[in-house]
């Protein structure tokens, strides 16, 4: 496919606006073409228009349909080839293996939401017929036009037809995604494969747009504008804080779901250490290093309490920071960033640089270990920031019951990690407890990055990590993001989705009269 | 029980506060003893504490023991007898009939979330086992102490043990009740009985606190609590507004959800106007009346296409409405600003009054019948705004274009009903697509008002009917507002909640390896 460097407008191409950049190469900082154009306020307007006008008949459509819609992009996807995989590699400086793996994890998160349409029991049909009242049916039903904005670190499963996409997709809504301006090429390749799969399966014109833009006032066009109900987000904080700000004072307030990332805290419990410190010390250092560090579940935490495992733990764990392989960070500013966390880290009260490997080559992410005493971190709020890149905090408690303190004073996360024996879960019960409130995902021993898509995986947690802890941005559970419940009382079968008809020809899961039934 | 104006701070009464109020007989305007004192903000804080710290005991209790709690609450309502009725009676004017049917609402409605409990699935368990991946389980988990705001209009159903405190209770979360200053001795009665409850069942003192106050003071002091995990709401756009305002913007922003009310359209099709123009005048008139037209699903507005039968139709209405029987509006000002409401109405362009009951007695709520073309309809947007009170604003349209395009011009309902035939309701299927993007209920050859407690019912509805659109205040889905999804990768089933044991020993509906099964 020939890349313009012109926006998705539905089907149409435009490229009005006078403001345009490139991506830039993070292996060599050099400049890739083409042009991209921003998109003007006119065209952001345009695709939400469409967006809205699709919307009207997209809704209507079967599981069945969306299903088959969403398999068709999934495989639109896989058609791109090898051009896809090496524009990413080229826009992101991820490698090949991995990029190759983000793809079919891409392509099998479509699939698995087509799957649930097909199946179609997610809408939570619920039905009542009790004689003392008249009969109420309800159902999931798609809330509108869905702005997405995708993640530098996943140029393909948190982007164009990343998860937020596939999930809106599938609950009905439809789309203007704003291309992440650091891999726009990546964008408008995935773009023309959606393009296409609503071509071949007679979708509406209008059911997805991607525009592209540098600037914040694309995105804030999207969130501000009213047709637009829901917001996707992958990012930063600083991101994810200010689209929120802007959905919810509103005119009409809607839903953001920003995953914001975190920094993943691990817990290393002593009989864990006595049994595995040189695993776990080997293992916590490949998943910092995953993806450069760059991952919303990279452990950037680690927390024991002081004894000579953990003295040993710590000095394997330095070993291995010393001779980790640097990667290549996903644009000239993430680097930036990162060297500026570091120091930032560095300059607080009691943070010492225990270990780092060696920089290789232009945007290098070089692992770094730092550790802080308990007091400190406790005392501290700025040290349990995510800093994006392969860096952990190593944070020595004085016993168990500042170990506990650290996690009460946490704030929310995605995930935490504990690793323990049976024993130490028994003996650390009340540290369990404290962290189911903390985070979306708890962990026992195993690393936080890798996150299965699946039925019951929840990408998720209290705020600061999200700014919606009720629900997750990765599983099939994500389609619930973008419905609420319609009910109908007293309506004629004729009028009703096939999926409340009383003879349930849909053959669904559903709630009659409050017993579950197929 | 002897009423004492004291707040509840767990099991403590406490009434520190320099400001006072009564409540007043709204059917002749005299002050009710006992002065109720405002919580200071240091009861508040006290009462919000032990919340907390009862939520770390309270959400570990399992579904029996918390569904037996609220059997027990719905029991001590009742054992208060005919106090609480009388004393209702005399803080808001309601009819005995009226509050006795509102107290049987409010008992089952516990009752109905303890069934919830005892069967157990509302938890959406989800278990993943497959190979390829980590064992992942998830299950929906209480968020926290969660704040409570009765409304004005339902003082049991909606209040301190009503619809929000059953589904947080249920949900697993800790309670403090902001008590409606207009009826604090209902309120009081209320709290005692929950007091009870939790004596008998021994759940924690501080499950449940309730604080008095007539100042925005002290609802604001609840919803900036960082404790305070979510909000219930039910009452004005301008109180639920100030609310949300106030939470998204909080340094954590919370959810909340406030219903807010709405006019709740009436479409009447040529084919019902035909064959049933007396009915339903009678009909839509019984409806706005109920309870002084101060129910959050009163008709507000009745839409029809000009036609002979429409005529016909108003001129019965204008007779059911001169002769509709009124009623004493809940508090002095509550009937000011119907008044208010109704000036505000008459002064639009194009408005006119066309039909008035007489009043009589204090606070009168007389019924009111008022008119307009769709033209000043459509152009001011004043004309769709709830007045609370037994007024309907009739709209004329003069093509069935007109009248969808009123339906595609309206914001957020809780409800809107359609009067027709079958042969209409093929006739105007874009009416009912416009109208299912609008509402949270659609109603087909019935009035809005009576809100059946069942599994299927969605009372909510988009902005400005609600705050959160995604999900209802009445019916049991209404307790997945306050529990977020936690998610345990790799945890033994030592350490597991009973819902997600590998052997299933709640015998629960359970999403295993994407199959729903017991």
């Amino acid at each position: 496919m020939n890349l313009t460097g012109l926006n998705f407008l539905g089907e149409k191409r435009s490229g009005n606006g006078n403001q345009a950049f490139r991506a830039v190469n993070p292996a060599n900082n050099e400049e890739l073409e083409p042009r991209y154009i921003e998109a003007t306020k006119q065209e952001i307007n345009q695709a939400i228009e469409l967006a809205e006008e699709a919307f009207q008949v997209y809704r209507h459509k079967s599981g069945a349909e969306k299903g088959k819609f969403l398999e068709t992009i999934a495989d639109e996807i896989m058609y791109l080839g090898d051009e896809l995989i090496e524009r990413c590699i080229a826009e992101t400086g991820l490698t090949r293996k991995r990029l190759e793996g983000e793809r079919a994890r891409t392509v099998n998160q479509l699939k698995l939401f087509g799957e649930v349409l097909v199946e179609g029991s997610w809408v939570d049909a619920r039905i009542n017929t009790e004689e003392s009242s008249p009969t109420i049916k309800s159902m999931k039903m798609a809330l509108g036009p869905v702005g997405v904005f995708g993640a530098s670190n996943f140029p393909m499963a948190f982007s164009v037809a990343g998860g937020d996409t596939a999930s809106a997709l599938a609950a009905g809504c439809t789309i203007v995604v704003k291309a992440h301006p650091a891999h726009p090429g990546t964008c408008e390749l995935v773009a023309g494969a959606v393009g296409k799969a609503i071509e071949k399966t007679g979708m509406p014109k209008g059911t997805f747009s991607m525009v592209q833009g540098a600037s914040k006032d694309v995105g804030m066009a999207i969130v501000n504008h009213p047709y637009i109900k829901s917001i996707g987000f992958t990012g930063s904080f600083n991101g994810g804080k200010a689209l929120f700000d802007a959905a919810v004072n509103r005119p009409e307030p809607i839903p953001v779901h920003a995953e914001m990332g975190s920094t993943n805290p691990v817990f290393l419990l002593p009989g864990a250490l006595k049994e595995n410190k040189d695993n776990i010390a080997e293992g916590v250092t490949n998943s910092v290093n995953l993806g450069v560090g760059q991952f919303c579940t990279k452990p950037g935490l680690v927390v024991y309490e002081d004894s000579e495992d953990a003295q040993n733990f710590r000095a394997t764990l330095t070993e291995q920071f010393q001779k980790a392989q640097p990667g290549t960070m996903l644009t000239p500013d993430i680097s930036t960033a990162y060297r500026k966390g570091l120091d930032n880290l560095l300059q607080q009260e009691g943070v010492q640089l225990i270990a780092n490997s060696e920089e290789n080559g232009t945007n290098s992410g070089n692992a770094h270990l730092l550790q802080v005493g308990s007091d400190h971190f406790l005392s501290n709020q700025e040290l349990e920031k995510e800093v994006f890149g392969p860096v952990i905090l190593a944070v020595t408690a004085e016993n168990s019951k500042k170990l506990v303190r650290i996690a009460e004073n946490l704030q929310g996360h995605l995930t935490a990690s504990l690793f323990g024996t049976e024993e130490d879960l028994e003996n650390y019960k009340d540290l369990i407890a404290v962290l189911q409130r903390k985070v979306g995902r708890l962990i026992f021993n195993g690393y936080p990055t890798g996150v299965a898509v699946n039925h019951a995986m929840i990408h998720g947690g209290p705020f600061p990590a999200t700014t919606d802890s009720r629900t997750t941005s990765v599983g099939t559970s994500a389609i619930n993001r973008f419905a609420r419940p319609v009910c109908f009382q007293n309506f004629p079968d004729s009028q009703l989705p096939d999926e409340l008809k009383d003879n349930n020809p849909l053959n669904i899961f559903r709630l009659v009269n409050g017993k579950w039934q197929q």
